[in-house]
């Protein structure tokens, strides 16, 4: 499971869950391994069997180790399921269960079918693995982590609207590499049109990295010809309107699975208030401005019983700054999608 | 050295320096061993000698190492320069010179009276041990941390004014353990009336620990009968003005080394504006409140550039929060008084 594991985190984060499957003889010899290289492409299982033949392995009689339970749909692929009986593979062991209705039911299918299947082997890894997409599929939207990058006390930008830089080369660099994960990063028109930002995800010496995310622009009002987002980097997505769940729905329907929300203070509210973020990155730099906007807009909290909590899962020094990761406990949807910073959410909660 | 830097972290915390010193044969064996025990009482050379005689040890032709530079004047208590001579010493191994220009050379006068004396030996430490009492005698004012305690949103209160508790449990007992280190805790009187805080140190059981700060206000307001400020704990001392320095000569002339600084917001930026906090304890909870009062107030900053940077030192979970300690670069004060923290900061800038 551990090779399976390796294998699954070769796949790209995105909107299909990452997957590894590893073929085992009786002796437990590998016959074959595979992994899920993105949407459109043979689920893990599939690619497995394939390297098998490749290599002239007889698989009849073998044990498929593989991350999240073979599907039992057919989707733009057949189901893993029938594919696994077909080639004569007699036991099955399994890291996650498969959440998605639509999709499920593969073990049960093997099972009644008279192949051995064991689930739940390295499950909190195997959860990992998979990222945003186990979140997003039982709830049905993308998951949304908000980041804010503030002074220690607390803004995000000066009187005048000048924000650059707060954090240091070393905190940008880190957010930098969590925005090349991510499928969308969503700010208001508000931050568009006073940062003009480009809201690509690049490498330490500036240049695009190959996956860039969806840029979406929330409200009403337009972005204007030149702006950076419409230049180099990924599709410009203008959502008009005030409704995070709207912009939620639209992600989901184009198939992210994580979105990065990233400012200014108005957005930030309507996602918080809405119940619409599961996890905060904060940034935060010893830099003291004394004036200027905060991080967060009004949320509607007037008195302090009624703050929202926020649940801490990792603090990380970069350079002079500090980065707080925390999950937002009464959001609908509160699994981990970041594997390094946790491996496994359902035991923290 | 080790020995006596021991020995030295004995002592109290306070007006006077913590010192220690160790009295060695020809071989290194100790004779006698001794510490400052705070204002009025002897000298940790004094100590090590009287400790020598009760043990009926021959400190004739003996090392005497010290952390601190053997004092050079009559004050409270002999000089101790001329104690060690009296006494026979051969040698005399120091950590830190003595910055006080009326205490400061004694190892002029040991040298020039034949006395072989080496100085600067593991003056890092050396230095850690005096805490706050360094610079508050090389600036003349005592160094002043400047505390906060906010929200990820970096606020300190909610609209309603309710502020209890944004931090955790965790937090705050680290907060009361500096509180117990410090001669000064200093609020404003906007704090005083809002919160009415009791402003003690106090131990993990809720009582009270031995040594209680000065508890001082600042503002010409009053603070009312039967506020807490006015129950069991340290002194209160009331001081009318709005000028930072003012407070500062005040708790200078009565020998405090070092004050906290625990808000609210205009006494936070009236100090930071001064240009005299040394350090900042900023702990940061993962709560967001989106509107409420900030932790410090305005700066007279407009723009980016005109940020005030710290120098952050450590970064310390605790619980669910984190404590952020940060030096500030540009106050004419800053050494390090916090031993755990920061071993020496002449390092570090
Ligand atoms: N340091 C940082 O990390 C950081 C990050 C981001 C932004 N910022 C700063 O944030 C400032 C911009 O603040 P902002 O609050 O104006 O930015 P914003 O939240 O990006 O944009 C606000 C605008 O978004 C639209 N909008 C979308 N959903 C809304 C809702 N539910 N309710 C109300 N309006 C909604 C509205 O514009 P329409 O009228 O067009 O509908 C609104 O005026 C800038 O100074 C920028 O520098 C800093
Ligand atoms: N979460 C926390 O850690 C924390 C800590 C402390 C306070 N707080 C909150 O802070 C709020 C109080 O804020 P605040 O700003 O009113 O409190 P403050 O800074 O304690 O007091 C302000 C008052 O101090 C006097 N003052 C002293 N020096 C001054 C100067 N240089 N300039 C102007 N005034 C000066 C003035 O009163 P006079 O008119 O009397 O001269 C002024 O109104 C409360 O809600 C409290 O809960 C929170």
């Amino acid at each position: 499971m551990r090779r399976a594991l390796e294998l699954a985190h070769r796949g790209p984060m995105g909107p299909n869950p990452r997957v590894g499957c590893v073929l085992l003889d009786r002796d437990g010899a590998v016959l074959g391994e595979g992994w899920h290289r993105g949407a459109g492409t043979p689920h893990a299982e599939v690619a497995a069997l394939a390297d098998a033949r490749e290599r002239g392995a007889d698989v009849h009689g073998a044990t498929a180790v593989v991350t999240l339970e073979p599907c039992d749909h057919t989707g733009r692929t057949g189901p893993c399921s029938t594919v696994l009986l077909a080639a004569g593979i007699a036991r099955v062991v399994v890291s996650v269960e498969d959440p998605n209705p639509v999709a499920a039911g593969g073990a049960r299918r093997l099972r009644e079918a008279g192949v051995d299947v064991l689930t739940g082997v390295l499950a909190d890894e195997g959860l990992a693995a998979l990222g945003a997409w186990l979140p997003a599929v039982r709830h049905g939207r993308p998951f949304v982590t908000l980041k804010t990058a503030t002074t220690l006390d607390g803004r995000i930008a000066a009187v005048d609207g000048t924000s650059r830089w707060i954090t240091s080369d070393v905190a940008r660099r880190h957010a930098h590499a969590l925005r090349a994960d991510v499928g969308a990063i969503v700010v208001g028109t508000g931050t568009a049109l006073t940062d003009d930002p480009s809201l690509t995800a690049r490498t330490e010496d500036g240049s695009l990295v190959e996956h860039q995310p969806l840029r979406v622009v929330v409200g009403h009002r337009d972005v204007p010809a030149g702006s950076r987002l419409r230049g180099p980097g990924g599709e410009l997505v203008t959502v008009r309107t005030h409704d995070p769940a709207q912009v939620l729905a639209v992600l989901h329907e184009r198939e992210v699975r994580h979105v990065l929300v990233e400012g200014g203070p108005t957005l930030a509210a309507a996602f918080l208030a809405a119940g619409l973020v599961d996890e905060v990155h904060a940034y935060v730099a010893p830099v003291l401005l004394g004036a200027g906007p905060a991080a967060v807009g009004d949320l509607g909290i007037t008195t302090i019983t009624q703050a929202l909590r926020l649940e801490p899962s990792t603090v990380v020094p970069l350079g002079p700054d500090v980065l707080v990761v925390a999950t937002v406990r009464n959001a609908p949807a509160d699994e981990a999608p970041a594997p390094a910073a946790r491996p496994s959410t359902e035991e923290e909660h």
